[in-house]
């Protein structure tokens, strides 16, 4: 099935066209802001965000939203992570994790896909890791400079490749779950112009 | 014109009734909640809802979304400000302005209306003030204890009685202008059940 990722963000794009190309996916990407509701659950909020896209592309589709979730700071910055990383920004983070000694923090993918064969889908991806003490990097976009996976080896994402990062990353595990899923679809169940 | 307020917060419920008892209007508050875009446009958002607000209840409704904007911080926490609120708290926004000299800021009101005789209306209200060095006073809710309004006499929003508050405050400024616009309505133009 062909399908269109929509995003504003050329970090993401770039992450997904990786991923997607390895599985030998057909898809492209349009650069379109979509409304999104305020949620605290990333997979309601990327859900809605794909039913306007697909209103107005007609054609298969998905939307990702992604937060970092920080446990001593009650989850923030969450879903509001790119408001939170126009504002406050990296040092923001920083600041208010100055002295804290849990830096213990989650990454959230939700990828949401629409086709109307198919109807609404949602794949997750979580990775755990820590708050880095300073910004270390400078690959990758938001708050990657100060993350530093769990399942690496001490760098943040900002000093991994777009390979190493997507290996570890939660936006990874939830394109490789999607894309999996997607080679089980049979296309010639599929109408002409969607296979 | 009869109408309902739609809220979720008991704070602001009290605020809108001590104002609108004072006009001789005719109300109630529906506590309910209603989904909200992420926007950095508090009109959209209260638009959104009031739309929401409406199909559920067909009555006349208003809803009130409202921020503080910092400037030193970029207008955050903005829209976001009861998701803040409740994850970073006042501790959270004195640790992000811990030796910052420019303590502007802008707490913003945007009432939504909507009836079918009307359409969707607007009413803002802004009140100009400084951030606190520490919280003062246990009146109010939210961010009122770090809030010192420019037109009151030093105290902060939580240092106030509703009266007081409601007399330099933003909400008090957007529920005001709400309520001349109300007053000009002529009861015997609409049906019945809305009058």
């Amino acid at each position: 099935m062909r399908f269109v990722i929509v995003t504003t963000n050329k970090g993401k794009a770039e992450e997904f066209s990786e991923i997607f190309s390895g599985y030998g996916l057909r898809f492209r990407v349009e650069y379109m802001r979509t409304p999104e509701i305020q949620s605290e659950d990333l997979g309601e909020i990327a859900g809605h965000s794909v039913m306007y896209a697909y209103k107005t592309l007609r054609e298969p589709v998905i939307v990702e939203d992604a937060g970092l979730f920080i446990d001593a700071l009650n989850g923030f910055p969450g879903p509001y992570s790119s408001y939170v990383y126009r504002t406050l920004g990296v040092s923001g983070i920083l600041r208010l994790m100055d002295g804290v000694v849990d830096r213990e923090a989650d990454f959230l993918s939700v990828i949401a896909f629409y086709s109307p064969f198919t109807g609404l889908k949602i794949f997750e991806g979580k990775t755990e890791g820590l708050i880095a003490e300073r910004p270390r990097g400078v690959s990758g976009f938001g708050f990657d400079p100060i993350f530093i996976p769990r399942e690496g080896d001490g760098r943040t994402y900002a000093e991994m490749s777009v390979e190493e990062k997507n290996r570890v990353s939660h936006r990874g595990k939830a394109a490789r779950r999607f894309a999996e899923w997607v080679k089980t679809l049979r296309d010639e169940e599929l109408p002409p112009p969607y296979r």
